[in-house]
């Protein structure tokens, strides 16, 4: 299986997804790295790895619609399977969606559907939660509202800063997102309304 | 410490509270027992064990505050110290609020601010997350967004039904209420802005 992953910055994700590819983990290939960044140090780590890294200059396209569009066609010469998003900062359009349906996925450090959008960390901790966690889910048209695949929970301490969570859960990201991502490329997800199912056999 | 103990319906949870207290794990006793439903079990069970047991028909009042105001003459004649809502399916008024500043508790069967109000697990269900839990918080004057004192998550598995992953759910709650409770009880919780901080030695 191809995967393509979208990021924006630093790209720890990326990193643990290539690392579960080289281990195994995900009987599959990151073929393709796309950013909106120039600078996305994801790039950088992309080419170490000799995947192809592509940086889309968004300030060259009209609509959020031109630039999916010439995303997309990236995504589909290169024959890519499931498209996953490792803190890829821009909302994607219906054209997006509509090109790869059911095989977009997103990784948000906090249990949706609570704190969804920027700074679901800062949200937790302003809230005064007491567990929080991550959500690995299917994009849909909207804001982090897609069927969920994978959630674990985190605890959040007294005396957590956004810096201590976010690390903590960031951990559980790193072995949650390749998980999830495994499930997919083995064929053990289906979509049933809103719920995933996953087929453990 | 005097506890009392609004309930509407079986009251599983007000006997997890009275178990807590004969075990020694709360340093309290439930004093008083409230219910707006004269057929409430959680009425029965108060008697059972010598608590007094007392059913105010909303109908006799002409208004929320004015049944919140006799609920109140109530508690404070009997010296009550913490307020403990356990399925009790009223709002309270802002006149209930400021009678017990920071000494009203309830559970409610969710990972708050996920899915608040009635039917909170088969919210969860209907929405496919894959991690619940219950929180136990004190009660300000909007919807189950008051400080939390104590959260816990459930997994919620495939196959569950509402009442499976009720029953889930309800087992944590029976260990979690009593421990808020003590913790109250002991003075080791402190409200600030909107965060419990707890004070363990």
């Amino acid at each position: 299986m191809k995967l393509a992953v979208l990021a924006s910055g630093y790209g720890s994700n990326l990193q643990a997804i290539i690392d579960a590819t080289k281990r195994g983990v995900i009987d599959g290939r990151v073929v393709l790295v796309i950013s909106d960044q120039r600078d996305a140090y994801a790039l950088k780590r992309a080419e170490k790895h000799q995947i192809e890294a592509r940086y889309l200059n968004p300030k060259n396209y009209a609509s959020r619609e031109d630039y999916d569009s010439a995303v997309i066609v990236l995504l589909k010469e290169r024959g890519i399977d499931l498209v996953v998003l490792a803190g890829y900062m821009r909302l994607l359009s219906p054209v997006f969606i509509d090109a790869f349906p059911g095989r977009i996925m997103n990784i948000h450090p906090s249990l949706l559907p609570s704190f969804p959008g920027l700074g679901g960390v800062g949200q937790a901790l302003k809230y005064g939660v007491k567990v929080s966690g991550c959500t690995v889910h299917f994009v849909d048209e909207n804001l982090d509202t897609g069927p969920i695949i994978l959630q674990e929970a985190v605890p959040v301490y007294d005396d957590d800063t956004e810096e201590s969570l976010h690390q903590r859960i960031h951990s559980v990201e790193h072995r949650l997102y390749p998980k999830a991502i495994q499930l997919f490329v083995q064929g053990k997800i289906s979509i049933e309304g809103r719920k995933c199912i996953i087929h453990e056999r």
